[in-house]
């Protein structure tokens, strides 16, 4: 079994970095804060033995020696990266409870045929520069190189220049990497888990996603001297739509959900009437002819509702996976651990996309959950029991030590 | 007669300050660009003669010197600064008019008993710091020197502190200065003038404004994994509340108008449902009762349509003034200078609010008005003719000589 009380701790020192306004985090990919989280990292896998690689993407990579110099490495690790308001759990869990499972397998003097190796990936959250998963994605061969060092954030500053900024541009090729497997063990984000009284969601699925970035154009003028009917109000577009998102979710749920969460309004003053509005759509589901119906209706309607009230609407997609259907073998790893260890577990599709859900397209991949308070996630407010963070941990090492071999 | 050519110049070379991107301006008030402003208007009055005085809220009073020195000055002006996205003639026209009236009768040697200033108002836009006519709301007793100072813009930066920062706090005490008369010229930033094929809007009325500052709190979570009965979002609460002021503002229209200009999503990330929004509604009219009718059915109806989708809703009120009903004697030498000049004009109700509006319930105040292309306004490509700039100015100047008597 893991050390409950030094990965809490671990989790706790790694939450100084970026601390929120609330309590949680604000950590984002490629700021200062994400640079001294990596250090920190970099310092703690050191520490334990490990060896360090970097990618061009900036995924970082800590190697515990495998007895077999053949034998491809078993790969656990998630993401440093938080939101804007984030929680000191969603993605850090993941990586420090690889870390963590290597510091036991020291203590205990463990040796695995395969190496053992625990990654943080590049900007999963996607809040900064979308889409999620992004470093993932360029690895597992969804987007290239060049296309993600060219996305913007909302100044308008390249992921590849503020990658170069903080220092954390490796020199190994993204991808060039083999795996045997890879795990990773996240919190539900959910309210499944802590419903059911589940100790472990063993994640057979996950849900498919589309983002749509939609433009809104009305046209600016004042707020007091423009008569009513003269007005083109992009904000009643942005009503419109918002109303209309939810609708189209609603009527899929539970196997789907849906709403706008980023808006930028142009140029935002209180007596000008909106001339633009810039907004991202997040629809999703675990099943993809049901992404496929909403993205078909919100094509269909959306467009109409604008023009009907004299805004023009585009749109394009700016992120999407299909719904991923994880490893059977690496799926049974999990479960078998979770058996063997006494923890009470069911099987679970998880909501939000995972650096799990792109590496499981090239290599055998699986996730573990563990429950988090009130589903809550995406918010500072963010929390989990330290038993809940143990029991999460002791699985992922005893599904990596069935499949790195003992 | 003005030399329209002069006034034109100055306009042009005043717009090259402040840039926007779309052929306007960005001048916002109390930024650098703002001083440099004002520090181009001061040379420019120095160079014809005047004096300058300034008080404690940065207002700017150009003095030419009158015969009687018992005699109180006749004042004109309007505002230097602008919307971010705003126009080279909204505020500016009136500013620079005045000064182009100065300069026309230096030419002709023209006397006159009362003493003329040319006045420059501080922050009449309102968009960085709320209320508008925040300055000319002070010296005219509406809001204390102590509040002023304490209006925060979007950083938190405080208006006393900016003020200070662009070395424009004066030593006069804010409305020290007794009025014989006030005179506004400014564009209409309405289609009717332009509509009618009217040189000169006589200005008898203006609307009033209630600008309400609303906050909606919803819950932050995942837009993933958080499922659809459990999401709590404020952006739905901001749908429905931006169709709700439409309605209410269509319901009293021609005689009213509404609409919300500024939004700020918390925390505006893709993968977060809203958990808060501010924005400002801006209802207009020029009958006070309908303004009350609006603001009553807002309050009924508004929190109830929020909690009825779980989101809490509170408003406050950021900025109101009541409808003016401008001086009959000052209004009447406005008709009787378009008159005598062979200008074509009409009697209009201005749209939006002016530095006049405050002016008028201290001092006998009128304002005039000149068209502007297809009634735009708070928009970059905001336009007029030399000869509407050039109508409105020698309406402004023969109003002022009379009622400063030569
Ligand atoms: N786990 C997580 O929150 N990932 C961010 C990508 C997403 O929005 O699902
Ligand atoms: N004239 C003008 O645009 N003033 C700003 C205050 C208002 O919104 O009416």
């Amino acid at each position: 079994k893991i050390n409950g009380d030094r990965l809490w701790d671990s989790l706790m020192e790694m939450a100084k970095i970026g601390p929120g306004i609330a309590g949680g985090n604000n950590r984002q990919t490629l700021t200062d804060e994400d640079g001294e989280g990596r250090a920190l990292f970099q310092k703690w896998c050191e520490a334990a033995g490990m060896t360090m690689g970097l990618d061009t993407m900036g995924n970082m990579f800590a190697t515990r020696a495998g007895e077999d110099p053949e034998a491809l490495p078993v790969y656990v690790g998630s993401h440093l990266d938080t939101q804007p308001t984030g929680g000191k759990y969603d993605g850090v869990l993941g990586v420090l409870g690889g870390l963590e499972l290597i510091r036991t397998m020291n203590d205990l003097g463990i040796k695995t045929k395969h190496p053992i190796v625990v990654t943080n990936w590049t900007n999963e959250e996607g809040t900064r520069f979308a889409p999620a998963m992004l470093a993932s994605g360029v690895f597992a061969g969804k987007h290239t190189q060049d296309w993600a060092y060219d996305r913007e954030d909302a100044e308008g500053k390249k992921f590849g220049d503020e990658l170069k900024r903080i220092g954390w541009v490796g020199d190994e090729e993204v991808g060039a990497r083999k795996m045997h497997a890879m795990f990773e063990l996240h919190i539900e984000q959910g309210p499944i888990l802590e419903a059911e009284g589940k100790d472990i969601g063993v994640v057979t699925h996950g849900q498919g996603l589309n983002w749509l970035e939609v433009t809104i154009v009305g046209k600016e003028s004042h707020t007091g001297s423009t008569p009513m009917p003269m007005r083109i109000n992009a904000g009643r577009g942005l009503a419109l739509i918002t109303e209309l998102v939810h609708e189209i979710a609603m009527k899929h749920q539970p196997n789907a959900v849906g709403a706008i969460g980023h808006i930028d309004v142009y140029p935002n003053s209180r007596n000008i009437i909106p001339g633009k509005v810039v907004c991202t759509v997040d629809f999703r589901s675990h099943l993809q002819e049901v992404i496929d119906a909403m993205i078909a209706e919100f094509d269909d309607r959306a467009p109409k509702l604008c023009t009907d009230i004299g805004v023009e609407m585009s749109w394009e997609m700016v992120g999407t996976f299909d719904p991923p259907a994880f490893d059977e073998t690496c799926v049974k790893a999990v479960r078998n651990a979770a058996e063997r260890l006494g923890y009470s577990h069911m099987d679970i599709v998880s909501g939000a996309g995972h650096d799990a859900c792109w590496i499981n397209e090239i290599y055998p991949t699986a996730m573990i959950m563990c429950p988090c308070v009130d589903g809550l996630s995406h918010n500072e407010a963010e929390d989990i029991s330290k038993e809940w963070a143990t029991a999460g941990t002791d699985v992922l090492m005893h599904a990596v030590l069935e499949t790195a071999e003992i």
